[in-house]
């Protein structure tokens, strides 16, 4: 996995906010989104938990942003990943782990973060409050900038979800939605990929789709001859 | 738009009941699914609601069941149709109307559902409470079977949405869902379209194609030699 | 107040289907919008409430369709009625009541109710469940085709919201909606009246005011020279 | 307990509507409001529940309507009936059961019914779906008129609740609500209990109390000298 | 399966309503209460389902009551039965189907049903809005008494669920709860199984659990010397 | 206002933590419990939220904690302060404001405060982001440990709800509710007033009340001869 | 723009707490509230919105305080900035963006808050979560006091909404409310403003509304002969 | 209650992360699970609290992990403890208290948990917001590491419930669920009380337990003879 050549200071706004996350320095996390645990998900639609981590997914391979996925058990109950995220982001690695629930616990996995170079982890995985929780608190504690995306990640009740929220805080992880992330690293405009990134606020807010339908539309009626 | 050479007699179990929907009789009419009127439903999530008219559009065309469509002013504010439908059921006669709210207005409308000499309607549609309501209560007291089909429809509020619920039974038409009109269409298992028909659950279950995955993999891990 | 001289067949569609609402043979009342009762709605929203009786205030002047109102002591703690509706209907006749809860009850409005001819009535109020469904029933009971529309009026509790909708298919009374009664008055784009009908939607739907928005920039950005 | 006095002739106004309730034929019947039965209510806070019934009780003793309460095995689990029924209803009369769910199964209980010689039943109790319904459906099929108050009666879950107005509607039962019962008997404010009723609507609808507070208030300070 | 030998006379009060089930005619159906299945379920929680499902099967048992389960595909991806069903009601038949998604459209589970003799139906299943939907209408049809328990069985959506009540009530099924069938099949108190009876509304209201241990630790302490 | 003679030293427990509100220490803020006010109230219901403040008024006098009421305009838009504060609590002091929305803006109110000689100021009022958020903030940052009770407080929406929450832990107020300082303040069971608080938990949670019952009747039943 | 010249010394109470908004150092940005996003927003309807930032364009107007408005791409899909805004303040400054996503990161806007001299910086935009969020994190990096408007802004789904609160916390910006703010901007009663102030509670508040028209009512009826 | 032998070096993965919680140096503390304080809990079901508490009581013994419970008055209303905790975990000490509502403030209570020689405090209780957060913020303020499992916990009212997390966090108590405790303290499948633990997810994410049966029959379909 070698390392984004897109560098913050060619395309991020001269006057770029330093509170914000830098794609150059950044490593996607995507932890135990597997088909069996997806049924144990209550505080988020599986469709649209899907459909965010799909997001995430053609983001990363858009600006090319290194990917690292694992999986516990995938011949288990726990069932296998979703395809589409290797789908959609081919440079994607799977570490498998030797049966530690916390990814973190994973010497190969730990490795694996590490040999990117970056020090912002974005992470999101089932259950937000295990999956996602003990890696992140853990990085955090090793030094990492860590955000997680709660609305690509899912926890078994509603409860969970809110308790979830307030020990990130706690815990020094900076909690995060798929729309967010999509905007922060996306940037401005004025860039290459624009286009391709129109397209991707259609999976993080579908009606914005509906949107788009109709402003081209209405501008194909407003320019047709009359 | 040929009737489908489908019969009852033909692929519907010997013992089936006379209470349920007879897909050779039955036409589906898709009313205003359009990308301004989407922006204005609050009873169902809009990409929810894309879902279930795409999985009636596929189901359509698996069982070859007519679909007619129609529009009120694609030009206007309203937007253009969701193009998946037409994308999904190229067999779909679309209808332009001339300004009436009600497609039952429409002479053109009419006169195209009853070319098709099929006594059943399966009707959704933005609003469900008036461009599925009027000609569905139309339909109804002209002698039509009439089927709203409500999560492939939208309302713009809840309360708007539970008092079209009550007005259909009112009004004798029967309220039904998109995961209950597939499985009343597809009726039996013991069919060609079967191994079809099972991926169209995943639409409108979205659980459901988790299920397969999990199902899936754990075959083959059974399988695996080891 | 005299009766509107729109007829059914001067504006419907020539194929109307008989199952709607014809607005050459309705009136309008709306009973007991008081500043006090108001406070006790909690089925929807005051602002809600209010845009919708001021949409049917509106829609009444636009169509000409008589307006009859009346409200339960409003120099009590029932308050006045909210102004907005005689201030846009101002052909709306007020009836004051000598005390009786149900206005089916005072001789007066209900001899106001049959000097307008029609027998079409369409009922709004504070409490839906007392104030609507009294004169409701005892209207219906008396022959009168009546709609009761749920979203411009009130009830103090989800509960009762659910029983009064339910009771008034109970008892043969048609529960509707601000949204569909101004479809099913409006009926067709074909009629002098659209442009001003159009502006409507806004009021009943929120959001389509924005898809107006969008629709005209998005127009004028496409003819703009450049 | 004597029949009520009031006749409807002599307060009700003399256009009043057939589809109404009649005091003067009106039984209350309240229906196993016992302690421990209130822990298994999930569709109404147990406080509102109580205010509700304590509200029909002291409307049955200000206008003088009979009120029979009963209960299963008040010594048991089920615990003792709310004492405020007794209390502020001095005049309803207690009839225990011999072990019957169903109150209409308990001979002495349909006895103390019959006594009254009213036709038209009042029935609120917990649980909705069985201590109110079963007598409810019994009763109606003898010939009552049957109302059910569900907001003075309890269900153990909010399916449960909406299943309960369902079959009442489907088994030809009114369903109602209290601050419903209070405007339907209550009738007209020309009468000598109007000011002891308008107490009550504080009631059914806490907010009115605050409104009223606020109109007196403005009224002292408008009169004030200054 | 033999028919029961409970009969109404011998144990049903005397003044037994006509409205209510019968349990001597009655047979329960439990319809693809599968674990596949039930990951769809969105209107009620799986654990509650199981739960209310559980009560049915003792209740069952308790009163021999005869049940007749069956399955779709036990061996596809839609799972296997829970087997608490079996474990709990060993007296339950299972009828295995040849791919019908209607079990009515199954001769042998249709014949199954008929050599019982009864006549009303107690349906329960996942999906709600199929597979116990399109059974009861064909049973009501074809003239039986249809109860259907709809928190025991489970739909996908809660627009679902709320359109499978109005669908049972417009085709004249009588929509029920678990709560209200264990009293309307318990009826009294005064026959043999009531301390069993009296364990199984701990299941249908959990509250009502601890209502029995506060109640039983407070009459030892109460009896305790001291 | 004399200070409580009450003093921690006598009353609470010997290993009583350092983290909890101190009795003798503390002084009550009621502000703008205002009918008019009540109105706006979106987060809980007014009924609650005055049951919560009637028992706040209640718990205060059986512990001689002095209370400070003020109000904006008593005799203008916003209505009386609601009668039972200084009903339950006769010793309250009345501040009145000189147009100030924030009391510590109010020379006077200060002064009151500081008068008790007390540095814990647990405060309450509507609406909770204004006027318990300005002097609770202000308080904070003169050095008082303030304890902001957000349930005997309201908000004029959900959202302003939780954003009071937020906000409140961000400026270093503590959130609470009102049944937490009852127990908070009740400290333990082994006090003279034990009975009279015992009652108060009814109010702080209604279904506590039909516990009491419950236990006194199974206590009652126990030991009747028999 | 110029500065107001409402001194905190001359306006506001000689107490004035230090932990308040000082509306002489304030700014307000108005970040992209742009029809196309809104019809994105799920966590507020459209309608509130749109009153509370109109309820905002009134009060800076009011009280002079300077307004600086940007869009991103208003002639795109994204749509017009609504037209309330600059109409109702107009005053307010708009500033293009260059396709930058967060203003902070264009130099312009930057300038322009620059150029007011003041501190304290109040936004609201769509969406939370980006189109507030990366201004408002980086301008509390450079050290303005920054608060956040809620419910004048708008997030993608509730669960976006819960996140952003978290996240202002997190990062030491002060989130706040429509109502909140009017009220803390007001600050007293005694100023010359104070009846236009009183008219923006009906917008925040829409019960505050009813309640001044029920109040203005009492008075007359209490002032009138009789 | 002798120190669990389990060792954190010996189970626990080697890259173990520092932030997690170390089951050697735990100690689980149960607080007044009672029967009639469940009857005051409206944040969580109590069927899904009296799992969650069922799952912490297993845990303990499957892992050797103390427990300590106590209840306030078991002998007055509020009823026993829940039988199933001291079933299920009989290395469980009960102690008594002698009145305190903080049972931090109980001598006995704070020397039994001292007495384990353990640092790290997992505390679950009924009411959330008092006997579990008193001692809370007690035992962290002596210095003692604390988790509250809030869903093994209930409060009063959803309010509370959010106050209660907020508080937590304010108070340097680290708020947790119990499934998440589960997995903190499994930490590995590479442990020979795996397959135990597998059973127990089933308990706090009840879907799971579907997961798991599904896949056993679909392993023992696909390797079927066929």
């Amino acid at each position: 996995m070698e390392s984004s050549t897109t560098t913050k200071s060619s395309v991020l706004p001269s006057g770029g906010g330093a509170m914000l996350m830098d794609p150059s320095d950044t490593v996607i996390l995507l932890l135990d989104h597997q088909s069996g645990l997806f049924q144990t998900v209550k505080d988020i639609p599986v469709a649209d938990l899907r459909r965010n981590v799909e997001m995430i997914a053609r983001l990363a391979t858009l600006l090319n942003i290194p990917v690292i996925t694992t999986a516990s058990e995938p011949n288990g109950t726990n069932g296998p990943l979703m395809p589409e995220i290797h789908e959609l982001a081919p440079h994607a690695v799977y570490v498998p782990r030797k049966g530690e629930v916390n990814a973190w616990d994973n010497d190969d996995f730990v490795a694996q973060v590490k040999s990117t170079g970056r020090k912002t982890l974005l992470m999101a995985g089932v259950w937000t409050s295990v999956c996602v929780m003990f890696p992140a608190l853990d990085a955090r504690a090793t030094g990492y900038e860590v955000y997680a995306v709660v609305d690509a990640s899912g926890d078994p009740s509603e409860m969970a979800s809110r308790v979830s929220l307030a020990r990130f805080v706690q815990g020094g992880v900076k909690p995060t939605t798929t729309n967010s992330i999509l905007s922060e690293l996306h940037r401005t405009w004025a860039r290459p990929e624009a286009a391709d990134l129109a397209q991707l606020y259609g999976l993080v807010a579908p009606n914005y789709a509906a949107v788009i339908e109709s402003y081209v539309r209405a501008r194909q009626a407003a320019k047709a001859p009359g």
